[in-house]
């Protein structure tokens, strides 16, 4: 399971794709710690570099990401999960996906409304 | 069309994904200039770690990337950006996808023939 870690100080970058549907939810980071939880425990875990730790995907909200399928590319420098996810969107801002905003004309637009309200997820402070 | 280059040292990841058939074809980052050209004119434009400098997609093997729709996530550190591929693959090993390879039971196996030669695309180193 090697993987090259090296090229981005200790992390690999991980696409999260819904499984059933294609979409690509969002994009994170995984340290060999991260992956191998990954692997082992069937959800996807991050290392997060704000919070410089790990991070189960849902350990607040619940929205677990349940592993169906790992890829890794050419450099084995990046990997692609494809994740059955649980609850209603993978986004803290309460959107189904993280990429939630499209280019139209040199503009950044909300492309879809959201699935949740993060406020009764997350607390008041979002 | 403010996006944050700051916490991958001028770049951002921009995940490639076939517009017709959802599936994931690369990962690559981008500076400013580079997402401004892939902006401007219509092609996938990344920056290469390697070379230290600009790399339009195709540029070697003809095997372009025409943006369809291009979308941020949350942070505006990540990008995705849905293309259709000119050519049979944007892998330089051969394979449509850069993601050709799958782990199963600790390995990582191929899991699709290539979909042409490289020697032909990009001469006799590969």
């Amino acid at each position: 399971m090697n993987l090259d870690f090296g090229k981005l100080g200790g992390l690999v970058t991980a696409v999260i794709q819904d499984y059933a549907t294609g979409r690509v939810l969002m994009v994170g980071f995984m340290n060999e710690e991260a992956f191998r939880k990954t692997v082992e425990t069937g959800f996807a875990t991050f290392f997060s570099r704000s919070r410089n730790k790990l991070w189960l995907k849902g350990e607040t909200s619940g929205h677990r990401l349940a592993v169906k399928e790992i890829s890794t590319d050419c450099d084995q420098d990046a990997l692609l999960v494809r994740v059955e996810a649980l609850g209603p969107g993978v986004c803290h801002n309460g959107y189904q996906s993280c990429f939630y905003r499209r280019l139209s004309h040199g503009e950044w637009i909300e492309s879809e409304p959201r699935a949740y309200d993060p406020e009764t997820v997350y607390g008041s402070t979002g």
